[in-house]
């Protein structure tokens, strides 16, 4: 199954386009552009010509023209050799020093590399973001199960371990959205019945783990545990993909294991009942 | 030793907070002020309040809170709950998820794995930025000896020996440039003298390797080797830190052929002389 492209950024029917040329030239809509020049870069896009940003970012070329010169001199876009632009180191220097991802993955670190050593397969941090989780880890395993996740991935709530287990843990009215749909098969076994859904969380919130099997292929299952901070809140989930094979349940200790230790790490008690989730 | 601080931007001294003020707002300024909004956070200043971003960033208030409001609303930051301000982990996604450093992380790691499960010490990837070294990966053993460095952390290009990997293939203007100075002592191994740099940075590139050895911290020595992009340049110099016991040259291979391979995995062809470096 090919990956699920991220979201694109398009200029909204009435307002797009137009909106960005005529609006007063004020901080705020320089600031929107920026994100949006900045926005039009993603995995399948990461080298683009000034008329493709303008395109991709819906603005006049000599406007994006502009912004592009500006970022580079800031080292926050490069041009390369052919002319062709990306997303400079500095701006991922920035991005990365400062981003609480950072703490959550230097605590994660040594414990995933742990579980990965033993399970061999595919170990993952992923962080709720929007409705969907966002991967900000990933251990990868030459030759194990196919795994359509990468850093800096995205995919929707309701069809990954990770992300039921961050959608159990999630104020009430995101749950509601989600459930209220589309919900869309990516897999035999994805769970497109919300009332369905709505169980499976609850026994998410129970077990203090989420099995997915074949939700997203149906070559590969997922287990994910709970990642706490120090005030007890699901700040995480860490997840192994590993084969359909009818033995994804065995894992589970493992990956709960795991979850628990890097909950410590993160300043999470000793002890405190709410580990056992 | 402590940390080396990470350089902070401070407002040049006639030009710094006055300009940003009464400089006609164009795209252009604006700009400036998006960019100097978000270098205001580094990983000793990871929450801001708005006082200490318009202090940090040189700019009004005022002006400082309308940048951050705007900046909130497009994820790029976010709000504690006790109004401090931190980077988004939509900044983080955005420049991670095309940044050219994912790619290379991504072609290195499994080799970093290998060799970090081999030597047991921490394993780091660098790459030039400026006149310095930026750590684009790190992976770091429990344990292990002290280490400074972290993942998008820099440190001077003549103190590391993956420093002294990317500037002794790095254009000749920039050798230039850090051979006048000044060169700091960091430890009483560091090489300050320009003379003994320059043909240190001529044996490294005879050698295909180098070894620091107590230039950081008289506890620990590096060997660090070039990684090469499939047009053949030096893109970035992988690196062991390992104790200064008199052993470190012990890991020179196996740190050689680990760069080799990551070199092979970004492409570079099998057989090229240019591999022997």
């Amino acid at each position: 199954m090919a990956p699920v492209p991220p979201p694109v950024w398009t200029p909204g029917g009435a307002g797009g386009h137009t909106a960005a040329v005529v609006r007063p030239v004020n901080g705020e809509s320089v600031l929107s552009r920026v994100v949006r020049v900045l926005e039009a870069f993603d995995p399948e896009h990461r080298a683009l010509r000034i008329s493709e940003v303008a395109r991709r970012a819906g603005l006049h070329v000599a406007t994006a023209s502009r912004m592009v010169d500006g970022l580079v001199e800031h080292g926050w876009l490069e041009r390369d050799p052919d002319r062709r632009v990306r997303v400079g180191v500095r701006m991922w220097e920035l991005a990365t020093r400062s981003s609480p991802a950072l703490g959550l993955r230097e605590a994660a670190r040594p414990v995933m590399e742990d579980l990965h050593a033993v399970v061999g397969q595919h170990t993952q941090l992923g962080v709720l973001q929007g409705e969907e989780v966002l991967f900000v880890e990933r251990l990868s395993a030459r030759g194990a199960v196919v795994n359509i996740t990468r850093i800096a991935g995205r995919l929707p709530l309701y069809v990954s371990s990770s992300g039921l287990v961050l959608l159990a843990h999630a104020p009430a009215p995101l749950q509601e959205r989600v459930l209220a749909g589309p919900l869309r098969a990516h897999a035999a076994e994805t769970v497109t019945d919300p009332r369905r859904l709505r169980s499976l969380l609850a026994e998410v919130r129970r077990s203090g783990y989420a099995l997915a099997r074949g939700f997203i292929d149906g070559e590969t299952a997922a287990v994910a545990a709970p990642v706490r901070d120090s005030t007890g809140a699901v700040a995480a989930a860490l997840s192994v993909v590993v084969p359909n094979d009818g033995n994804a349940a065995a894992v589970v200790p493992a990956v709960r294991t795991a979850a628990r230790s890097v909950s410590r790490a993160m300043g999470r008690v000793d002890g405190d009942p709410s580990l056992n989730e």
